[in-house]
Parts: C-alpha cells; sequence; structure tokens
C-alpha cells in the first residue's frame, strides 16, 4: 500500500550539474526533463537560482542561474506533468532577482543554509512566499554541528512559515541510526511541518538511508537518474522508483535515458562509490578533499589520505 | 561498544572468483591473505573446496579445488592471525575428497545449498563435522521460496548439530524489510544457533542490508573487498570494517590492496552497481541474465530488458 503523501524530487540537474558547472546542453536537459515527466515524478529541480551578478555565464552554464528565458527552452512545447523545482543558496541571489511565480516557469524554490544561516534562509523562503512559490529550507552539513546549534536553528525554523525542512547528509556520513535520530529530532521540534530527505552516497547509503527516511516518516523525497550528483552522488531515482509502491511511478524512461545518455556520460566523468569519497564520508568530512583525489592525473596514497584526514592537523 | 560474537568473513577470493573461474595467480591471493589478516578479519574464504572428477584445472583456477598443496602456497611463512574458509557446494564433492581437519589447513567449510537439498547439504556438513571443522549451511536464493517449503528446511536444520546457518540474499532482491521478516523468522526455528548474512548488491543494499542483520542480532557477516564478487558484488569490507567499532579491526590494510590491486582490477572486469544487476534484483530473479547482458559486446535495449524479465514467458 502507498502513502500518497510520499512526493519524489529528481534534482539530476541541479546536483549532477555540481561536476561540471552545469554545462548541460538543452538537448540533455530536455530530455531529462520528459524522462522525468513520463517517470511520475513530482518534481524536477533543473538547477540553481543565482544572481548573474555574482557569477558569470562564461564559467557556468545555463542552470546555474535558471533565468525564465533559460526554463522556456526546455519547457515549451513539453506537456507539464510534474513541477518544476530551483535551489538558492544563501548570499548567492538578492530577493528582487526572483520574479513573481506568475511570471515563472518555476513552481518551488528550495533554499538551503547552514545551521548559522538560518535566519537568513527564514527570510529568503518567506520572501518567495510572498511571491507564490511553495517552498523549503534544506539545512545542510547536520551531522557536522553541535546539537544545542541545531536544536536552535530547528526552533527558529518551527516558528517560520516555511512548510517543508529537509534533513541533508551532505558528507554521506549517516548510517540508518542517524537518519532515525535526525528525524525524531525533526519531526519533534517541527510539528506541523512536513519533511524531506537528501542523501549522497559516499558510503553506499544513499538509497538505504531514503528508505530509513521514508520508514520514520518522511515524505520528501530527492533522487537522482543513475545516482549522478557531486563526489560519490546521490539517491539513484530508478532505485527509488522500484521500491515505491505507487502505481503512477513508472521506472523506464528513466532505465531508457540512462542507457542513452547516463552510461555514456559515467564513463567520461567519475560520480557514485569511490575510495576517496569513501573516507571522507566515514570520518564525516566535506568530499572537497575527496574530490580534489579524484580530479589529480593520479590519485593519492590512499592510506596516506585516510591517515591524515582521520588525525587532522595536530592541536596544541 | 562493539559485539564480540560478531566474527567478518571475507569471501574475496570465492566469490571473486565466480567472475573468471578462479583463475587468480598466488601472488593476488597471498597479498589479499596479508592484507585480510592485518585487517583483524576473522576469516578468510579461499575458495570452493570440489572435486577435480567434477571440474577441471584447465577451466578453473586452483581456487576452485582448495587442494592442500594450493592452499600451502599461500599460506606457507604467512603469520595465522586468521582462520581459513572454504566452500562446498551439494552434488560439486564427495565425502571422501574432504581430508581430517588435522590434515588441512583449512579451519571451516560451508555449505550451500538450495532449501530443497537441504538433507544433503546437512549430511554433508555433519561429515565435515566428524572430520574435525567447523561448519555451517548457507541456505541459498531464499526469496524466491515458498514459505513452506523454507519453514521445513529450517526444521531439518533446527534438528542438525550444524551450529551455524546463514541468511542468503543471492538474488540482491531484499529490503531491510525482508532482512528483519527472514532474521525474526530463523531466529525463531533455529533456536541455539548462530545466524549469518551474504548479501549481494544489486540494488546498492548489500552493505546497508548488513547493517540491518546486525541490528536483527546476525553476528556472522559476508564482505568482499571493493565489493568484489559476481555480477553487482557484495558488501564492501573496507564499508563493513569502518563500521563495526571493534578495535581490533584496521581498514588501512583493505585500502592499500584496493589502491594496488583492485581499482586497476575493476577497470578491466565489471562488477558492481549496473542496471542489467539492478534489474534481476528489482525483480528477484536469479543475475544470469543480467550478466548476459553485460558480457555482450553492447548492451542490449534495457528497457526491454526489463520489460521481458518482468512480464516472463506468457502462462496458458
Amino acid at each position: 500500500m502507498f502513502r500518497p503523501q510520499i512526493k519524489v524530487l529528481d534534482c539530476t540537474v541541479r546536483d549532477g550539474g555540481l561536476i561540471n558547472q552545469w554545462q548541460f546542453n538543452d538537448d540533455f536537459v530536455r530530455k531529462v526533463f520528459t524522462a522525468l515527466s513520463q517517470s511520475g515524478v513530482d518534481y524536477m529541480e533543473i538547477g540553481y537560482k543565482s544572481s548573474e551578478k555574482y557569477f558569470s555565464r562564461t564559467d557556468n552554464g545555463a542552470w546555474k542561474f535558471c533565468s525564465e528565458d533559460d526554463l522556456k527552452r526546455i519547457c515549451d512545447g513539453q506537456e507539464k506533468t510534474m513541477k518544476l523545482s530551483a535551489m538558492a543558496d544563501i548570499g548567492r541571489i538578492d530577493d528582487h532577482d526572483i520574479p513573481k511565480k506568475s511570471d515563472s516557469a518555476l513552481d518551488m524554490i528550495r533554499v538551503a543554509c547552514y545551521a548559522k544561516e538560518v535566519d537568513k534562509a527564514i527570510s529568503l523562503a518567506h520572501h518567495c512566499m510572498d511571491k507564490g512559490y511553495e517552498t523549503t529550507i534544506n539545512l545542510m552539513a547536520v551531522s557536522k554541528v553541535l546539537e544545542k546549534e541545531l536544536d536552535d536553528a530547528l526552533e527558529d525554523l518551527a516558528k517560520s512559515n516555511v512548510p517543508v525542512i529537509y534533513l541533508v547528509d551532505s558528507f554521506g556520513a549517516m548510517y540508518s541510526e542517524e537518519i532515525h535520530f535526525f528525524a525524531k529530532k525533526y519531526k519533534a521540534a517541527l510539528p506541523g511541518k512536513e519533511l524531506g530527505i537528501h542523501t549522497h552516497n559516499n558510503q553506499q547509503l544513499a538509497f538505504s538511508n531514503t528508505i530509513d527516511a521514508i520508514v520514520a516518516g518522511i515524505n520528501r523525497l530527492d533522487s537522482t537518474i543513475y545516482g549522478m550528483g557531486r563526489g560519490a552522488g546521490n539517491c539513484p531515482t530508478e532505485l527509488l522508483l522500484s521500491f515505491l509502491k505507487n502505481p503512477k511511478f513508472d521506472i523506464r524512461p528513466i532505465i531508457s535515458i540512462i542507457q542513452e545518455i547516463f552510461i555514456p556520460m559515467k564513463a567520461k566523468v567519475e560520480w557514485g562509490y569511490h575510495i576517496p569519497y569513501m573516507i571522507t564520508g566515514i570520518l564525516n568530512e566535506h568530499p572537497r578533499s575527496g574530490m580534489k583525489a579524484m580530479s589529480a592525473k593520479t590519485l593519492p596514497d590512499l592510506r596516506k589520505f585516510y591517515e591524515e584526514l582521520r588525525d587532522g592537523t595536530p592541536l596544541e
């Protein structure tokens, strides 16, 4: 029996774009749009909403910005059976850069922030709600936040009008036990709000942690096609849709596009389970050192890489 | 706090050998032996114990047979801090092919069988116990067995002297819910026996299902280095050792050998998460059709592959 409240958001273009600075051509994004739309996914997160004051189109592809012109090139002429989302990072967009919902192809703006920035995130999210959007706040990197700081952030979120709050395992460090711990904490602290989950695959737990989140009562689920995403990637959409019981989901369009696009792409671009990402995951560290190791011409000595990251810089 | 009853068995050479008919050279097996020994793993499963009457050394490497001469070439001169295991398949070895424990480098023989063969398996396992070995029975493919047949098999196993029984997810089809369902059933049916778990990674759940098995009270855990194994492979030893709290485990020798041997090997040999294996996993089917698809020069149409496997041959 399926749970009708469950909504799947595919963020292939947004999270996958972190690998190549969103340099996807329109044909790719259009094909992802069509496949997701046919698969029954509820939301497609098509990129970031960032200001061109802060980032250039020379260094970044269109999906770093998601201007209305960019969105039109993808959506025009396509049947719209799912909603479109973009993510906004604190400090990378100003309120007035966001059009009114009635002038936009976007349905939802998800605000990503660290616990210490939660006031700014709430302010931006309220602004987006005033402009007519569905809105969420995605609290990143909570596996490294002191519990007191997290509790304060959750208290602020509880008082806000933002209806959906995401648990984010930014470092791919959580086991099922942590998913249940945080889910319980968020539920207790955020009565009346819907919860979401966003996982990373450093320890091959992105899919299973998403299942644990479902068991814990979380209804908003993030995934990406073939797990594509920065570093170790994310919960694979094909696995998640196959697990979910709602008959509206169909994995066949996802299988087709994986074969056409993602298998050839993965032969050229490294994402997924690799030892440097595993090491940052098990040590609950930002994946940046793993990404540096993976982008080098030859891998560094991985045992040394592990020892150095584990031991850190000696304290006095 | 760690659970001292937990024992890890690494079956890289045995399960990984299913990929290449055990054509590993001695240097490889010796390096795996050394790395596992240093990592604190409790058992190394070094291959199958099969009869040379039934299989030839032309088609199969030494680790299909594990003769005492084969074992000596690996163990001689190495410090023995872990136990050695071999697997025996019903019908592929005769009782008299098994030497007495006092004449063997092996410590344990694990008997693998399907539910319908459980009487033969118990007979072979009792024979191995009489010869002095630690013994287990690994009941394969239980995700496809009728519950009545499984219950009968468990009843027979309960009456046997075999002290350790494994839950085996041969098709990589189980979710955490199934792991808990079977663990509960096995525990109830097999009082006083120790339970083990052997998982496959078709749905990226081999590691998480092993964790669920631990939570459900299962103490014998199978894994392979870098997840190497037939098809989608197994629970990765490096992830499992990092999860377990027992201070005797050290993942650094595993990281070193992954870099030296397994990363280069994986560039040539396909194991791990691939869509054909995912499809057999989600459909709870033997991986053979997935392996056939993967070994073809070009992948078949995967959407069609999925539809055909899902729909099967029409019944009357």
